[in-house]
Order: C-alpha cells, then sequence, then structure tokens
C-alpha cells in the first residue's frame, strides 16, 4: 500500500502561550517534531505533547534548533561547531527523558529553522549537527533533500529521512522559493494536498516553472502554526485516505499506537 | 577503612566566564554536582566538565535547579509542581546524554541553591523534585539531612546521601547558620579540616554553640568558587589522607577511573 | 461627564508569537499597559505596540515584570528587593526610549502577574518597585486598591491609579476570588458591561455575595489575550458609549491623538 | 597637553559572577563601555558600574550587543535590521535610566563583541545600530577606523570615536590580526605601552610587518578581563602619566568627577 509520512513542528508552546493547536495536529499526523527548549518550548509543554504522541502512536522526532528563544530559532548564529555539537546533544537527551516518562522514544532528528537552512549549505555546521546525534545514538536525520548536511550524513552510513513541504513552491533545482518572493507559499488546499499525492505517488514535486522535480521524500512538512493550519492538515489526510494512501511514519513504527500511524 | 565523599559545584561556567577551576577540583573531590544549564553551565562547558568527572572516575550528581540563569538559581521561585518535576527530569536527562558521550553516567542529583533550601520544608517542590528523578530512573538524591525531602524521599524507599557543609556553621537543631549572620562561614583551614575530619569519623558535627549534632552525613560539600577554594580543598584532601581517610563517591563505585575515589 | 479608564495588557508578542490582537485592542481601549521585556515582549513588537498607542493617542503604561520569560512573570520570585528596584528602573528606561521614537511617553507604571499580586502584602517588594518607579522619575502606580503598595505609595505622596477588574469576581473584602476558585472569572458579556459600568459609575464593585465594595477604582482592567477578547471589550466599549460614559485615560491626556481617549 | 582616552568593557557582572574587577578599572579608565543586559550585565551590576562611572567622572559609553547571553554576544546573529536597531535602542534606554538615577548620562555607544566587528563590513546591521543610536539621541559611536559603519555614520554627520587596541597586533591595511593566528594579542606590558603612546602622541599603530598605520585614533581599547588585567593597565596609567600624556575621555568632560578625566 502506498503510503506517506506527514510530520508537523509541535511542542513549541512556551511561557503558557501555545504556537499551534498540538493536540488536534497529533490526532492527524504520523510525526511529531517537537522542541526541545531551545528555540521554544518549555519542559512541561515538551511532556505534554510526548505524551500525546506516545498515547497515539506518532513518532516523535527530537526538533533541535539554536539556543535563541527571543528569535525562535529563524536567526542563523555563528556557532563554534563544537558548542553547536554539544547543544543538539543536550536537546536530544532531554526531550528523551521526558519522553521516557511517557514510554516513548525518540525516533529521528529534525533541524529547526535557520539551522534546518544553514546545514543545506554550512558543512561545519551541517558536521556539528551530525556528531551532536550520532553522540546520542543511531537515529536517523530528517533533511531537505541534496545539500552538505545529507551528503555528510549519507557518507556517515547514517539513515536519512528526506523531506519535501506541502505548501511551498519549489524551484526547478529543488530548493524552496524565498518567502520573501510571491507564490512561495501554496494556500489553496486543493494545491496543497495535490501536492502531497504527487510525493506520496512519485516521489516528485512540481516546481513553480513546471518542471517536475524528484525528490524522493519519505515524509511531509506540514504546517500547524497558521491560522486554519488544523482545517488544512484534516484535508490533506482525508483526500490521501480517501485515494487509499497511508499515513505512516517514515521510521520503523513504534510498538504501540492508536493514531494514524496504525490505521 | 574509613572513608568520606568529597563534593562540588562544577560545571557552571556560562557565556565562557568560569566561576570555579573546574579541572583542579575535580582531581580532588570523589563528586562533582554538575550543573545543568538551567542556574549555569551551557552544553559544552557541562560536556567538558562530565568528561574530566568520567576520566578521574568521580562520580557524577546532576546539579538540578530552578530555570534562572539571571539570578544564578538562589531565589526561591513559586513554581507550578508538575513544572517543576518535568523541569527537573529535563535536566538530568540533558546531562545523562552529555554523559553518556564520555562513557560516564549521573549517579545522583543534588538540587541546587534555593531549590535545595526551598524543599527543606516545602513539601510541594520537594515531592516535585522526587517526581522528577523518579520519572528518570532509581537515582539517589543528595539532600541536607531532616526535612520535607529526605522525608518524602526515604518514604518513597529512595536511597539518599546525606550532606553536611565543610566550612558552614550549624545551629544546635543541624540547620545552618544563615549567611547573613556573624560566623556563619568558617574561614580557617584547620577548622574545615577538623570539621570534615569529624563528619568521616563520627558522622556529627559540632554547632556554633558547641553542641554535637549527629548529621549522619556520608558527603561533605566542598566549595570550588571562592578565592582559595582549590588550596583550602588540597588542605583537606591532604590532612584526611594523612589521618588514613579515604575520600570516596557515596555512590557505587564507577567502573573505570584513576582519580582520588579510586586511591 | 462621567468617564473610566478602560486599560489591557498589550506588546506581550515574544518571538514573534502574539499573545493578542494588540492593534485591534489599541482602537478600543484608553491605556496600554506594555511587555517590557522581561516576562514577555521584545524591543520589536514593543516599539510596535508604542506606536500604535502613540498614533491613537492611547496612555502608555510600563507593565513591569519578573525577569522570568519562561514563567512569564506569573511566578513569585523571592528577589532581593535592590536588585528589584534596578531590574524596574530598567524595564522603564527601555520603554521609555522605544515610545519617545515616536514620540510617546510613559505615562505610568504597573506590575505584572506575579509582581501586582506580590506587592499587595509583600513590604519589601512593593518598597523596591516604588524606589524603581521613584528613581525614573514622577510617574503614577496602577495597583489593586489596598494592601502594601498602595499605602507606601500614597506615604510617599506618589499618584496612585486604582484598578478594577472587567471580568473577576471579588470577594466582600475587596480582594479577588483566587483563579482556582468556581467563578472566579465572569464570562457573559452583560455581566462584564455591568460591572465595568458600575465601576465607572459608582466607583463600586459588587462582590461575589452581593456586597457591594467601594474600591475607587479610576481604571477597568480587560483582556485582550483570550478568545473573543476582541469582541468583549467592543462590547463594552459600545455599551459605555450608549450610556454616555467616556472612555478616557486615568492619567493627564496625552497631546495629541485620535483614539478613545479623545473621544 | 597631548592626551588620550582609556576604554575597557565593564559591567558584565551576570548572575553574581564578575568577569572584570569594575572598581579598580574604573579608577584607572577614562570612559567605562557598561554592558547593557543583552550580552551580558544585570540591572543591578550595571546600576553599580554606572554609579562608580559617575563617582569618578569617568565617560559612560553604552555597550550594546546582541541579545546572546550564552554565547556573550561573541557569535554573529543574522538579525533583521529593524529588530537590531530597536534593540539598540531599547539597551540605550535602560543603562540610561540606571545610568541617570546616579546623576550619570550616556555619552557615547560602542557595539560588542561580534557586533562590533559586522559592523565593519555588514551595511544593513552598520545601519541598524546607527538608526538605534539616532532614535536615542546625538550619542558619538565609538568604532574601529574604517568600514562600513564608519562610513555611514560620518555620512550621517554623527560624530565618530575611533579606537585602537592596546594588546592587539595589527594588519597593515589597518584591521587586526585575527585571534586564531599566533601573535594576534601583544602580552608585555613594555610592548602594549609603547603601542598607546604611540597612538596618543601620533595617532598611529604599528603593524605586525612594521609598517606605520596612521589610524588617527582617540581612544584606545584596553581589557579588563583578564588574569594580570588590572596591573597591566595601572602600568600604562603611570607610563602615560610620566610621559605627560593625559587620560582624558574623548567626549565633552561629565560636570564632575574625581577620577583620571579631571586629573
Amino acid at each position: 500500500m502506498t503510503g506517506i509520512d506527514l510530520n508537523a513542528d509541535l511542542g513549541e508552546t512556551t511561557a503558557g502561550n501555545p504556537v499551534a493547536d498540538d493536540a488536534a495536529m497529533i490526532a492527524l499526523v504520523s510525526s511529531a517534531n517537537v522542541a526541545c527548549g531551545f528555540h521554544a518550548g518549555d519542559p512541561h509543554s515538551i511532556s505534554a505533547t510526548a505524551r500525546r504522541a506516545a498515547e497515539r502512536g506518532v513518532s516523535l522526532g527530537a526538533h533541535v534548533g539554536y539556543n535563541d528563544a527571543p528569535g525562535f530559532g529563524r536567526r542563523f548564529i555563528d556557532y563554534d561547531p563544537a558548542e553547536l555539537a554539544d547543544e543538539v546533544l543536550y536537546q536530544i537527551g532531554a526531550l528523551s527523558a521526558l519522553a521516557a516518562a511517557h514510554g516513548a522514544t525518540v525516533s529521528y532528528v529534525k533541524p529547526h529553522g535557520a539551522l534546518y537552512n544553514a546545514i543545506v549549505t554550512h558543512r561545519k555546521q551541517a558536521q556539528a549537527v551530525i556528531d551532536g546525534v550520532r553522540a546520542f545514538g543511531d537515529l536517523p536525520l530528517m533533511l531537505l533533500p541534496g545539500g552538505a548536511a545529507m551528503d555528510l550524513a549519507e557518507g556517515r552510513g547514517m539513515t536519512v529521512i528526506r523531506e519535501a513541504f506541502a505548501d511551498r513552491a519549489y524551484l526547478p533545482d529543488g530548493t524552496l522559493v524565498s518567502r520573501r518572493e510571491p507564490g512561495a507559499v501554496l494556500h489553496g488546499t486543493e494545491e496543497v494536498l495535490q501536492r502531497v499525492r504527487q510525493v506520496a505517488t512519485t516521489g516528485a514535486v512540481t516546481a513553480i516553472d513546471g518542471t517536475v522535480v524528484p525528490v524522493d521524500a519519505q515524509s511531509v512538512c506540514v504546517h500547524g502554526d497558521s491560522p486554519g493550519a488544523v482545517d488544512m492538515t484534516r484535508a490533506i489526510v482525508e483526500g490521501l485516505r480517501a485515494d487509499g494512501i497511508a499515513i505512516r511514519s517514515a521510521v520503523a513504527a513504534p510498538a504501540t499506537g492508536t493514531g494514524p500511524a496504525a490505521s
């Protein structure tokens, strides 16, 4: 049966102020990228999100970011690589402990925001992220296909989860249209659903100029932090199910759970 | 052979600014209470201290504190207990991951600063600390003898490490003379050494009025963060050795190591 | 003409994540309590809110809080009073500079969250807040009527703005019903409007047991941070205007402006 | 009489842990670059340093930095320029309020660390710093001679204080030898004193290859945060005085004071 992983950025509630409707989103996706307290999230909200993910059998990813809560991890920081590696390791360890209290484990790591983007080209930071992950253990890394981090991770023999974006326009080279450009974000439900369907069935995306770009993605990122995000995600889930496309984690399924991954 | 554990607060270097001479202190003590990034410490400095502790066979304790870097964890904060429990768990998990990268494990937990003092009387916070530790695993808790946290921990069947202070004056009831009072801190090397010797050989301390108070302590805290701290600690170590008193961790000895714990 | 000040807590957007709809709220209230970056807010969002307040002729208050972004300033912290006084002064100075860039001035100070509540009874912290405000200049202090801070401020000859709450139940002694108790928060629009009308026309509130409590309030706090907050506030504003009750700042009107204060 | 300004980075005590001996350094220099709480410093320590500067008649500079306490402001951050401008303004305003409580005023602005270096080449950040300073008022900017920030500031008609470094090796183009290169830092007291004397009497520095580079500096930065810093600075002060070179602020002298600026 054809299938695809849907992942969303969650656990970003900070100081009691939610960024997304985590409970609603976790009922829809198969992988939750959970903030680890550096770019967002605090231990209590992270724990609540990890618990929900465990209850629903949703895969738990460590969404590691720069130590930049004021900037929500969205600004490039010129870290010393050895410091960055230790920060990545620290975050995975912290999330892992919170998850374990709910019987869950961290199944993969996804860099967040500016770090996610930086390691497409910044080899030292890419290597630092890999070093931090490997110091924790043998975890897959979720990345944008192509670029320095993917090269280095594959060269190291790591499992890589190739990610596409449900609502972002692509350039013919497989990179994303900058948010500063018009048309960077897809807003129509049907358009977004079509994108996810295309990735699930062909592994490719159609770029902004019509070129079909093979990205070979195993996971598609949906957003949970905009108005209408839950409705959009629900429409995607229903559309995929109507097509007979399973929504399932890109990593080995957790032992238990009642959520989409088990459906 | 008579012995005693010497513990010190380390790993508190933040933003590159050291608080203590960690390398020198780790060569002297048998237990290192390592900051976990909340009241002080950052992942890179914590990792360096954990590595040194592992190299020397020094026991590694998670020195968990309030999330209050501006106040160095020295101000009471009226936490929601469930949030506090998750913060304790987060910190232990983060340190544990950094330690594991050096082949070390967290052997015990010691609350820091205002949290250490609060849980002598604040039962809800004491229970929260215990909940956070237990969610991680079966770790001993290092505490001031007497008080709410010790009652609750022993009631829960936890191992408790009873701690005395090398350089603090005691009241006849076994509590410390407030730092706001004259004579609260002992400064003379011989006086401090005599205190440690007394704890090691009799388990008791002599209070400020001459009363001998049985505190039954297995560990003595020495300070690393004042001028002369290293010299004072070295004098204690040499004095104890001259008396044939072993300096050894209060928890099961790590498998390997070349430091005081193995001597 | 009868009138009342409506104030709301604004400028709390942090890391790009809004807590309230500041633009909509500023079009409705006569006083904006603007976060100063300690419990919430960052310089850019604070500046935007100060600019909007200046454009609308809305009075600008420094909403000073504990330096506790992770706890949103909602947890009591046992500060050294001298440190607290300097933190209050720092926050007012920072907001003042951002406001001045838009031609606005800070017209009053309102403590936030746990600090607001603490200084009802904690005389040292109350004195510290007063010291911090006075070090900046001759600014009114917005407070809960009764309690230590009001006593001390009036004893010092400061102008005090006595505040009531639009949507909180009162006890017969003029204090608020704890949020942990049932019925602590009023939800019905008519009920809330009736409360504001009562304060505006009689200076009193009716407590949860029916007792009429004279609080002599010059300002009423409306909330901007819950779903429906803007609609509720709009209903209050329209109801008051229908009754011929002016919505006007409790401090001397700013020189210019086109907002409610000028109506 | 020939003279030169000596400036040092102070007020960086954070969480009670001093970085430099502020009291000793303030007795020696004519300008204190005081941290503003973003890269280091907290309101209470900042206030203490501002008070000491006021008492000694030492000029007070706002040492504005990135909002990156964990990195001590030493890592480049790719800020949105509008956000950076507001952060600069916020910091100056906060320091100004703390200073005013001691009868002092902020006399100039010096960017810190990575921001100081970035604006030599990063025109958008340079412009943002200038915008933030100008939004506060007509303050001089202390900068490395040459580069984007100086061009833009002079183009805007701002007063610029050209700075040289007492203990850093120069390249023939007037830039500093990177700290990663051998010989980047001068350690000998006589060598450092010779550098300061040369700047004071000729405005030039001798580069690492012997080239004499006219930097036309009005101020020389001495370091207060290394072991021996106070002794080194004292030797410089004594050497300059023996040569009849006055140590005096590069900005208009404050009205009162008993320190070096008045000698």
